[in-house]
């Protein structure tokens, strides 16, 4: 017997019907013997009703006080499916009972509309597992210290069930989506795209972070926290197939380096065209200059990616850096206009049509020359490399974005993560 | 400057522009120096619908701990339309929060779907007011000892307004709704109908007794036990109209039995066809059997309204009473079965349409020959009583409910409550 955590989202809890076969798939899980919690998703648009509703009444955003009603509305979008869910599985013959953030507690900062978890009362939810119950919580959501219902911004569901499985100690989180894992990459752009069986916490975590939309960030980094196991799988599997097959399938992100995963130089190719280039050239090259630049960028909330500067030659250097597409004219204008005239400096051009292109693999931290080799494959493809970062676990290119589908293609392709490719164990 | 609830029904806040009408109105009493507290219920078609999902994910009624799950469910309604409230409050510039019942808290016991609020407290509330917010409680819902959301019923949320009214002792509670007040009589059977100004508390009570569905029966209950000044008014009125005119308008409920008061003998005519009647003929003449039928009936939780015992003749006598016409052939079936062999009774016959129309006035108190007039009236028309109920503000009569219209309009008539009246004061 173990303790079991379900997520399901959005479109898996999309009408009565999609929600009567998650309760079949929970019930299924429960009469196997196991402990189980679930955390549901609003139904899919409901969100995005209840938010349409606040801009009709209010088209501008009125002020400070509007988040926490933001949250008192949207909040109730997981309270229904939830109940839902209870209903489903009492319909199933199952004790089943709902909770809202704020009935466990899940206390959270009071930052609303994005607020962070800070602690969850096992307590009741634990006397009702014990007492036979499947216990359903609501995602997306928990209660800040002045008792005022709070969200955890969009995806938070993931959240949720992470910080849910890592208070009770679960033996696994399942988390069930509109895909069966986790890819090499897009199989939109990379037909041969190949699902991993496993990934590590520490790759998940820059594949998430580098666009890739199967987990929200937040809940890799609270997983990696609590070390909670994680498994990614579809929900559109037949809820009747065999445990033992569903169980394991989907992609797991484990926290076990074992000889296994060492074998995979690169366990993933990931891209996002959402950012742009900002170059501010001509920089009398003095001490401070870094600062005197991302400073005033960073103060004015807009977040910097990659950044390079380049050799000096005869005292100027240029300065480079990528932002948000959406930050991109702000970010341009900021500098004109305070910026380069203070520092003395030549020119602010820009350049919105790049993409990032990234590989990622645990692998990389025992094996030289992956860069290098990164770098033979795109400058083969004629690819020109306008910007480099690196980590341990991942080496980032920015290039014109015209290339981005070639230089994916042709990545996958060079370290063997291709289907075909059958030299790979995993 | 006085402390006042509105309560805004689900047509009033049917849609976002109904609400930011409702915010306007709010706003506007607010600006006149008032404490402010509105008590929303869901925006109109969304409980239904909530609850129409949860008959979809479990066709049948699964078990005792489906009423939980169901208040989950059906408090949402309420929680979201005071947040888009509370919101379309703050971009008319005032400082507004929302709160579930819960979150107050309105206490109630744990008759899920049906509960009944125990206590209010008042301290979170009168705060904000005094720190000069517009305060908006969610209607229809409260909290039971155990932590768990409860729900008052259909139209509860005029028992949440009256409720809160009376913890916070507001100096009126306004109920605003799709009429504008109560009537004499349904206007759509004698077009004559008059809107009166103001009735008396237990006449009120008497006539939502009888169907007038202007006001939910607890909540003019609660205003009797709690003596909280309830007026029912349109939300339909423009909302700049001028507040001094738009607090007299409507109809206030009282507690004062002014002068005023005194002069009309009959206040309104009240009318219903939900009952049915039952007869047991035949009855062997002994002490107890009134129990012995109406306590068989009780036991199935058949609610019993008219009862009447004939004159014995030869030892026998017949027994009737009206039950609601949903019980008529359960009741029937009941008394055949097993409680007429028992008796040694003749038989059970029955008759479903039939209709109760009554006279409702404080006046009667003091008033002689009121029921003979009403008798009187009736036979004129040449309409049989069935039934005859009395109370000291009220005479009931039992009639064919093809005559219904007819008696109404010719009480309407006879009591002097015509719109052409003008003799009658009020």
């Amino acid at each position: 017997m173990a303790l079991i955590v379900h997520k399901y989202g959005g479109t898996s809890m999309g009408s009565t019907e999609r929600i009567r076969n998650v309760a079949r798939r929970v019930a299924k899980w429960h009469k196997a013997g196991h402990q189980m919690v679930v955390v549901p998703s609003a139904m899919s648009g409901e969100t995005n009703r209840l938010l349409a509703l606040a801009k009709e009444v209010a088209p501008e955003k009125p002020g400070k006080a509007y988040g926490r009603e933001l949250d008192m509305l949207a909040s109730t979008g997981e309270q229904a499916s939830s109940a839902l869910l209870a209903i489903a599985l009492q319909a199933e013959g199952l004790d089943a009972v709902s909770y809202a953030g704020w009935q466990v507690p899940i206390k959270t900062n009071d930052a609303y509309t994005k607020a962070r978890i800070e602690s969850i009362d096992d307590a009741r939810v634990r006397a009702d597992l014990d007492a036979g119950k499947v216990v359903i919580i609501t995602g997306f959501q928990g209660i800040d210290d002045g008792g005022n219902i709070t969200t955890l911004g969009r995806g938070g569901s993931d959240t949720s069930a992470v910080a849910v499985a890592a208070a009770l100690k679960a033996n696994e989180c399942l988390i069930y989506t509109d895909v069966d894992g986790v890819y090499t990459t897009d199989p939109r752009v990379v037909p041969e795209a190949r699902r991993l069986e496993r990934v590590s916490f520490e790759e998940m975590l820059e594949m998430a972070s580098m666009g890739s939309k199967v987990l929200q960030i937040r809940s890799v980094e609270f997983a990696g926290k609590y070390k909670v196991p994680l498994r990614v799988l579809s929900s559109f599997t037949p809820w009747d197939i065999d445990l033992n097959e569903e169980a394991t399938s989907g992609t797991l992100i484990t926290f076990e380096e074992d000889a296994d995963m060492e074998r995979a130089v690169v366990s993933g190719i990931a891209f996002n065209r959402d950012e742009a280039k900002v170059s501010v050239l001509g920089v009398p090259d003095k001490p401070g200059i870094a600062y005197q630049i991302l400073g005033a960028v960073a103060e004015a909330n807009i977040e910097v990616d990659v950044i390079i500067q380049n050799l000096s030659k005869d005292g100027k250097t240029d300065f480079s850096f990528t932002v948000h597409r959406n930050d991109f004219q702000k970010t341009v204008d900021l500098l004109k206009g305070k910026v380069v005239p203070a520092l003395g400096a030549a020119d602010v051009v820009g350049d919105s049509r790049i993409c990032k292109v990234s590989i990622v693999g645990i692998g990389m931290r025992s094996h030289v020359g992956v860069a290098s080799r990164m770098f033979k494959c795109l400058s083969d493809e004629g690819i020109n490399i306008q910007m480099i970062s690196t980590s341990e676990i991942k080496t980032s290119v920015v290039i014109d974005e015209k290339y981005m589908e070639l230089a994916v293609r042709a990545l996958h392709r060079e370290f063997d993560l291709d289907q075909t490719a059958d030299t790979i164990a995993r």
